[in-house]
């Protein structure tokens, strides 16, 4: 106790994060690189704060008039510096999804579209932020992590943004836009023979023996915490209120711990009223293992390994899976899986109805959204809020084959008039919408 | 000139856009669907406005405190509807590029990142978002393009949020990412066997055969204002000033005269201080027809066959050519030309310095950057604006083969630390950094 006391001293007066805690035993330790209870249950560490020094700081207008970015809520996040490492990430849009409600049969629907989050296009940038700010805080030079893709192209660039030296690893069957993604900032990266659950194995090994950052290892407790924007922006956007239901993709569980974390701490300081939000969770039947859980009724997971096409959820040993079966549980939400076909049918439909481009994961959250809704689990007067976390250009091998081929013409007015013929026969009903 | 001033009338006692007008002659016509001086000289229309009625609308609070995209800027873009299309286009980040600059010897360097504009990830977000909105006020349900690929992934999206039906053209050689990344959305897309001055040609055509929309021809002169708001998002991010220099790509030279107009229009309804910026282009060497112009002081272009990496910005017959001349001439600025493998070397640059994975069209602006640099054309102290036009994911080929590949290596410590070791033997300056 007495360490955390004097790192909470030195660290800033003006902290208004405080420790890291033992999630299950409450054992408390200093604010380093530490992420699992060591002395005593092996649980992990998250960070605590003084929400009262944080009521004192935080009101709508400041929030408001902060920068464009998650680091207008900084006094909820694990970083002392003025200058966090800001690359425009968060405050994407919040998509009232009109078109894709109507096809639905609901109301009042919002995208909440991480598939342009920048710089790399996916909610990871949120958590890289937050993580390589508190990396270059503690005195790392190079930074770490064990990746779907994602998190390796995020990684990659905020750590050459910031001048940071980068060595990732990622299972060694990613898809293509994800590995030279990753390549084009001059990382090393390690491609993996095994699934993520391997590669995640192999850099815990890694972080004892080399003196690195794993950002979703032992930086992990600062790092997760920057999901908690994802609560926070919603809210923000929603004119400073809570959803009714949520529905996000599950792959470690930590996006949607954060989340709900994010909704909490804005309710306790006073930013937001009080409100039961309802968290669904999306799976891949080829990596379910928490919607097999909650199905189930079990409150304990079962490890799988995953085959899917939808690879940066394919976490088969999820390290919050529990904790994300128990927010499902306690409020009213459900947690469901969904087959590769309809995944990308749910890409389809998202991208027909709202122009958006999503990746396998978005594609499993709408096409879950579409089961709940068909089940009868979503009010279509509620305020439901999906979050797309990626972008579709990354997994075009989802796609490919699926979503027609152009219609090849000459550079002449007959031949065009030919191919829009040719257009009447296919079976696309936009084509025939357009044509008739 | 009845005609025009019944059209102002009828259309809102509110507007401050009062008419179309020839570039060239000067003959007005009335707001609809017209792109050519058809009555007199056959030259370009543009848009009129009533600066009067601007100046009294806008302030800097008043812009600062509207919507966080292009729509803060609605009283200089020729719409009036107060609900445009509005998917989150624009207000994309003006990065300080610290990294690239002290690479490049320069003090003062900005990457304005339309890299991450949204929602397709290229600056025509913005033209297609104000092209549509007009469409849809001019009575249009078909709207459609001729397109090098940006333009096609970002009609076919906003025009599936907004429910039109679409129909875009593009040479049949284009990147598979922006083939796909178009097909995605459900739109009718062509495939033309041509380069794009082909399709252009092609597509003038059917403009007069169909009454559809065509974003970049029929619809050209409100299209292509909603450039302008590059020009009004880096004065307004650089504090209300304007910068010393910029750099940007050059394809039909529209882009390049838009930011000057931005800079001319804020200027003149008192939102920043009157100052001379000078104003540079980038061009492939394989389809630089108005680099060759400036290098040989002609005041024409002559058109060329493309033959480039960078096809987003192959262009061999560009329509705005000379304008973009004339502006590279009147305020000392020069255009360049680089190779290709000077691209993708300008790809990697910007990625490895910076975190921004952009496509050719960019890598062009950064690789004639360091060559206007090299040359002496730059001030190390004068403020730089280096346009980033689009995302390095669509055209992943170009960099394939050119970044290196992933160490493949087994799920165990030793296998990593093997690889560890090979990798200190690469060519690659980063993994040395990383390793000694």
């Amino acid at each position: 106790m007495t360490q955390v006391i004097e790192q909470a001293t030195s660290t800033a007066p003006q902290s208004t994060f405080t420790a890291l805690r033992c999630k299950e035993c409450g054992e408390e330790y200093s604010l380093g690189a530490n992420h699992v209870c060591e002395d005593v249950c092996f649980g992990p560490l998250e960070v605590v704060y003084d929400y009262d020094e944080i009521r004192r700081r935080v009101s709508r207008d400041a929030i408001a008039s902060g920068p464009n970015s998650i680091w207008r809520y900084k006094d909820f996040l694990p970083v002392n510096t003025d200058t966090p490492i800001d690359v425009g990430t968060g405050m994407t849009p919040l998509v009232p999804a009109n078109r894709l409600a109507r096809h639905l049969g609901l109301k009042r629907l919002y995208i909440k579209n991480d598939a342009v989050n920048m710089p790399t296009l996916s909610f990871k940038d949120r958590v890289v932020s937050v993580a390589l700010t508190r990396a270059r805080e503690l005195g790392f030079s190079t930074v770490s992590c064990a990746s779907t893709g994602n998190l390796a192209n995020s990684t990659a660039a905020i750590a050459a943004h910031a001048g940071l030296d980068c060595c990732v690893f990622i299972p060694a069957d990613l898809e293509a836009g994800k590995i030279l993604g990753t390549l084009i900032y001059g990382p090393i990266l390690m491609a993996v023979e095994g699934n993520y659950d391997q590669v995640n194995r192999l850099c815990s090994e890694v972080a004892n023996t080399h003196g690195w950052g794993f950002v979703n290892i032992n930086l992990r407790p600062y790092y997760s915490e920057g999901s908690k924007t994802l609560g926070f922006e919603v809210a923000e956007q929603l004119g400073w209120q809570l959803p009714d239901h949520i529905v996000a993709p599950l792959a470690s569980g930590s996006l949607f711990g954060k989340i709900y974390k994010g909704f909490q701490e804005f309710t306790k300081v006073g930013l937001v009223a009080d409100k039961a939000v309802r968290f669904s969770g999306a799976q891949a039947e080829g990596c379910s293992p928490i919607a097999q859980a909650f199905q189930e009724s079990r409150d304990f997971i079962s490890p799988v390994k995953p085959n899917t096409i939808a690879k940066s959820i394919a976490i088969g040993n999820p390290a919050d899976g529990v904790y994300a079966l128990d927010i499902a549980r306690k409020t009213q939400g459900t947690i469901e899986a969904v087959t590769d076909a309809e995944i990308v049918e749910g890409m389809k439909l998202l991208a027909e109805t709202e122009g958006i481009f999503t990746e396998t994961a978005g594609g499993t959250t709408i096409a879950v959204l579409k089961k709940l809704v068909e089940a009868g689990k979503v009010d279509p007067d509620e305020t439901t809020v999906a979050y797309i976390t990626g972008n579709g250009l990354k997994t075009q091998e989802a796609v490919a084959g699926y979503i027609g081929e152009p219609l090849t013409i000459e550079a002449k007015l007959d031949s065009f008039e030919r191919a829009l013929d040719r257009a009447r026969t296919l079976d696309r009903l936009e084509w025939q919408q357009i044509l008739v």
